[in-house]
């Protein structure tokens, strides 16, 4: 199968790696040009569970990508702040017969995916897996992870099937979810709470979390993410989602972890996601007539230290 | 007239500086001990608009305040943290025919004031004039001011004029207000937002000011301000009060400076007055009826930046 893995970082080189060992033909597409000429000239070079390999696999820079190249399925891992520009430049090989799988974090991408091609051939879904990148062209692959991705149409199941499928052949560990948008939404209602307040506070979450007065800003925040779940008919226990950010505090487990939204912004001044999380539930309650206060208010204070930071 | 200034801070020694040259019997109280040896030892040591002086004026510890202080004035100067505990330690001094004048920012101080005297003896106001501290016993006192003070009882007016008249005296530039409340609430709102904001992303009023999402941020604060506000019978233009933070941002007056809380905080690592300001709309919104949700987020972020800069 042809592949293309659009955004060639940590993640998409995992993908693309384990996606070529598994025999499909797989072509990487990315912005940085550094990288793009390390995968040509040196191929992907990555430690993967300890092992040192080297896979030539073909990249292209995203403003050079050959009119012929052909995309059965087109896997986005952009970042989210990068979609608009990625879908451009590769629309021209979007085809009828193009999948699209987004993994990336968050929710509403669909709104921007769509100028682009028919949801009947978009696949959604969220992963577990992790990876490091070393440098241009190198990874680092630890870890066991999963995958789940549904169909936004959901008379396209039996694709997405075949879609998790492939990448299950691969070693992704890939299932088909019916209910991918409760997935989705559980996973954003938890980093909509730990990106946004661990990069406000510019703390770690275990610190976070030891702060009396987080538990009131959860729960306000976490409300606004399942009201706006409910109006799109996805109904999650608010209970679950405060017990799993709850396990995020744990000094002994990940709460000396600080949340990607952090390393972006704070660490290497690079515009956030957070339109994609409080920022896509202020858009949405927007349309639904529900308010969203805290999200609301959460977007702005991230965006002003974007602009503080001269994110880029 | 026995005044006690209680906070000899470099507000609390203008104040009594000022009202001891003006003939008045002042004395000081104060927490902070080196502040009151110094004072006892060397007396008051000012730079009084470029001259030298120093005053001999008394001050006690807050420990150790002699049972026969008589206080016909009591002025509160204390930080909003500590008025509780100033409070309690010269309950003892308070008699029927004490005065309490309350000058510090923000508002709800009342409902702590109320415990110990009946409002009818209490009159509060904002003030202009600045000072800086130098050190123990030592302060800086340059520019001019204004007082603006108002009965809490609208009956006292009399008694309010009379406590204007003894200011005035001393230089202190002081009017009689009937509505002082909409003068408490005007500031309390731009300190809502700029002293909030300026401390939750570290930055100054100008640069604050200079990212485009501020003013979302700054409508919805003041619209909870204006809201409780109006429930009191306090009716302000928001038009006006935008005005004000918007003249707050202009690098060539104001625009560099740090708003107190951030000095206060992440400067000093100080508990902020946040409870008297958002967080004073909050516990007020509560109590009304009115949904104040910015306010809450606000003030819980602060209080999560105190515990996370380990405030004292």
């Amino acid at each position: 199968m042809k592949i293309t893995i659009a955004g060639a970082g940590a993640m998409g080189m995992r993908f693309g790696l384990m996606l070529h060992r598994s025999g499909e033909e797989v072509t990487f597409i990315d912005g940085y040009k550094a990288n793009v000429l390390a995968l040509e000239e040196k191929g992907l070079q990555a430690n993967y569970n300890g092992e040192e390999v080297i896979d030539q696999i073909k990249a292209y820079d995203m403003t050079a990508i050959p009119a012929d190249l052909t995309m059965d399925l087109l896997i986005l891992f952009t970042k989210s702040t990068q979609l608009q520009d990625m879908l451009q430049a590769v629309s021209g090989n979007i085809g009828k017969n193009t999948k699209l799988l987004c993994l990336l974090n968050g929710i509403g991408h669909e709104k921007v995916i769509e100028k682009y091609l028919p949801l009947e051939q978009v696949f959604i879904g969220t992963t577990m897996w992790t990876a490091g990148m070393e440098g241009p062209g190198r990874v680092k692959l630890f870890g066991k992870g999963s995958v789940h991705l549904g169909a936004v149409d959901k008379s396209q199941e039996a694709v997405g099937k075949e879609i998790a499928a492939i990448l299950t052949k691969a070693g992704l560990n890939a299932h088909y979810a019916s209910h991918i948008k409760e997935m989705i939404y559980r996973k954003a209602s938890l980093n909509g709470c730990m990106n946004s307040l661990c990069t406000i506070l510019e703390a770690n979450m275990a610190e976070v979390g030891a702060c009396p007065s987080t538990e009131n800003m959860i729960h306000s925040i976490v409300d606004e993410f399942l009201a706006v779940a409910a109006k799109e008919d996805v109904h999650l226990e608010k209970e679950e989602i405060l017990a799993n950010i709850h396990s995020c505090y744990d000094p002994q487990t990940n709460g000396k972890h600080y949340p990607s939204m952090y390393q972006d912004l704070i660490k290497n001044h690079r515009l956030t996601e957070i339109d994609y999380l409080n920022g896509a539930i202020s858009e949405k309650g927007k349309v639904y007539g529900i308010p969203t206060p805290y999200c609301d208010l959460i977007t702005n204070l991230i965006h002003a230290k974007e602009k503080l930071l001269e994110a880029k």
